[in-house]
């Protein structure tokens, strides 16, 4: 089983390099569907699930979810209930061939499968471009809002991450490949990449 | 002008990586004789110029080359000396058209060509096992002494850097693409590495 796993910075591109990097070398891609996976799993509602993954796993700060509140008094054991789902839902997909999934902490959880581990990032002036040309409708947050969010996201990310593994997100000893997206135009370096991948699995997966 | 410049860690293959991307690109390669003529420029020993940005530019240890001691009186003034010298030949050599320099803090140096700037590292058991392969002979260092080379050398590397910049060496901030070779024979990342240094200029160099 190839599997790729894309550790990434809030508004890198990552994502984008993901499913692209899934498409040119026919691989599935996962990302949506797992949240909805482990929010089936663990009987909550997906909204829910995504803000708790994103924005508050691991921070002790309350959850305010639309006007649901009945979560916020147990949300250690919700994240505690997320993260076994997630170790679950994960190794179900793996399970089922060739893919590509971003975030998660896949490259943790997914270690057995001897995964290629690649980390995007970029520089703040790139993700900040990147965010705004991309902002859903309606969303309008000022440049420092904008770097707010991101450093919780990353912050939040960082922790999960820890959280399962000694070794740090984000640092180079931690991935096989680290690609800064601040210069490139990700669609035009998916054939190297999608290359550099197959030769990756040619050496460490013929046993 | 396309230049690309590898910052790596001892014994992760920097050079030959580099060496092989230059043959790949048909870029010039620039390695020993960016020594020879820092040693010529600055009128000094070339083994003494190597030995001392190897070891020692910014250690305050004093360095013993053969029986030549006249040197360390002065070794502030010769580590200036040299550091003027490699700027003068690094940007002479940039002048001279496309190519590939290793090490050298020629990514900072040269930062007004804007060039592509991958850095290579490995994890430390791949790092020992490359060393003991290409030992030259006659050098027969215990593993123990082994890692300590290597943190010194890294660790005047970094120093060297940082003296020239305000950003890291080894840290994913400071290049644009990062390869970790533990797992990978260099060799068969040639062509894919070489794929995206294209499409890099292409996107950089367009005006």
């Amino acid at each position: 089983m190839h599997i790729i796993t894309i550790g990434r910075e809030f508004g890198s591109g990552g994502r984008e390099l993901g499913k692209r990097l899934a498409d040119a070398l026919g691989y599935a891609y996962y990302d949506r569907e797992i949240l909805t996976a482990i929010a089936e799993k663990s009987n909550m509602d997906e909204g829910y699930v995504s803000k708790m993954m994103e924005q508050g796993l691991f921070s002790t700060i309350p959850i305010t979810f639309g006007q649901t509140f009945h979560y916020t008094a147990s949300v250690q054991q919700n994240a505690t209930q997320i993260l076994v789902a997630q170790q679950h839902i994960l190794k179900e997909l793996a399970e089922k061939g060739n893919c590509v999934i971003v975030g998660r902490s896949a490259d943790v959880i997914l270690a057995d499968y001897a995964p290629l581990n690649i980390f995007v990032y970029a520089n703040l002036e790139a993700k900040l471009r990147r965010c705004k040309n991309r902002a859903p409708a309606g969303e309008d947050f000022s440049e420092k809002e904008m770097k707010k969010k991101m450093k919780q996201v990353d912050s939040s990310r960082a922790k999960a991450r820890e959280f399962l593994s000694d070794s740090k997100w984000g640092r180079k000893e931690s991935y096989h490949l680290m690609i800064n997206t601040s210069d490139i135009v990700i669609k035009e370096i998916i054939p190297s990449v999608a290359d550099y991948a197959r030769h990756w699995f040619e050496v460490n997966h013929t046993k």
